[in-house]
């Protein structure tokens, strides 16, 4: 991507959020937080994922038991879910994440707040938030920066993590540019590409632009369309340090070298 | 469908639900809501909604005008939209529809009465909620029945109604006469096919088991792929009362007799 046309847009998105008082938020980022080691493995930046309406609470066990076996970041679920992980996962590794205001990024700011508040209360120590991609469609940059940086102070307040789906589908990519750098403004965590219900997810030109944007100090987790260990791999090399899929188990199988024909997929 | 089958199904969700001493709510909904003459227009049914995840606000004005201009019963839209729509339509006849833990149902029971309540207080008149997908497949029709209760609850508070969303494409014809049956006893006043984000919307058939259910205390709406006036019609008469869609005007036109080549239709 053109770096005049990037510093273009970052420049007016700045001039809006600087006019109305949203300075940059300093770095609540823990450091190493925002890339990842090299030496990481493609389970380790894992989350693993069901979002589908109709799952059941089997389904969510089985889940957070295959995040266990193989190692993955964390349990990404509906924030219906969110007791019943925590409940499974308390005081082991795999980390607990919920979805808020998914998958439309549509619902009153102050009900986003409300849904992560509730998820953390119940165990959630991660949260993955939508947008508003509406507001941004009509530049409406102080309510998107505000939208995004009430839900990360509640994560934080929590020392949760707060990651921001973008939906880069629906996207210019003149929107992508100056939704990244609201995020890094709002201080989120975060930049997550995607809800997975949208018709494309990650793609590797879009990690890699989120990643000039962001800079090392917020995460780029892609998401969507990841179903194998080549594609997950690509995206890491891309500049991704999170990986939202439902293909976990497959991804780690072939990471740790087993052969396609030894692995039953348990597709929800 | 075998009435047989029908009843027995009901009689357990009935047993389940009086252990749990979830009893009957007693008739809240107002006369004629369950049921609409025979002499009302196609136009007066629909529910003129919007609620794609990168709507702007310019598009949902421009379905206020439209609703105004065509007498349809309500603008239907996310939430965060409702201060705007309340705004245009302020002592206007069409309703202000919010829809609720949207499309997914997946939500905290507690969030979704909360983005009841702040949708309610921004100015909506209907809710639109869907009901929590997986605990209808986990069989756990107590927690069911009051996270739908709950909502109604609130809405009726308000003078507001509350429809109930089943996502008739994920259901089971089981499932689908349990749900009604649990909608009922919960006293919302409508039940909704669907949220037009599956493969599958409303189906003739579908609606004519729900008001084989729902008898006539208890409105039913078409939503999903309703997209000409037929297939308005073919519903209606199978026993819809309300119709979502985003062919309002189109359909609008067609009943009052205009060829369709006059017609140019909005499409989002």
């Amino acid at each position: 991507m053109d770096v005049g046309f990037i510093e273009k847009t970052i420049k007016q998105v700045m001039a809006v959020l600087g006019e109305a008082r949203c300075y940059p938020r300093t770095g609540r980022t823990a450091p190493g937080l925002g890339i990842t080691p090299d030496n990481a493995t493609i389970a380790s930046l894992i989350d693993h994922t069901l979002l589908k309406p109709d799952a059941t609470a089997r389904q969510i066990e089985t889940l957070c038991h295959e995040a266990l076996q193989y190692g993955f970041a964390s349990v990404c679920v509906n924030s219906v879910y969110v007791p019943l992980v925590a409940a499974i996962l308390k005081d082991k590794p795999p980390k607990v994440c919920a979805v808020v205001g998914f998958p439309l990024g549509a619902a009153l700011p102050q009900v986003k707040t409300y849904e992560a508040q509730e998820a953390l209360r119940h165990g959630a120590s991660e949260i993955d938030m939508v947008l508003h991609i509406g507001a941004l469609k009509n530049r409406d940059y102080v309510a998107l920066h505000d939208d995004i940086s009430d839900v990360a102070l509640v994560a934080h307040d929590h020392d949760a993590l707060c990651k921001v789906i973008i939906e880069t589908a629906l996207l210019t990519e003149e929107e992508k540019i100056i939704a990244c750098q609201i995020i890094k403004v709002a201080g989120a965590d975060f930049v997550k590409t995607s809800t997975g219900f949208a018709e494309v997810g990650a793609t590797v030109a879009d990690i890699a632009l989120l990643r000039q944007i962001a800079g090392e100090g917020v995460g780029i987790k892609a998401a969507g369309g990841i179903h194998d260990f080549a594609t997950a791999q690509m995206l890491r090399q891309a500049g991704a340090n999170r990986l939202g899929t439902h293909a976990g188990v497959k991804i780690a199988r072939q990471e740790s070298g087993e052969t396609d024909d030894k692995i039953s997929i348990a597709y929800y």
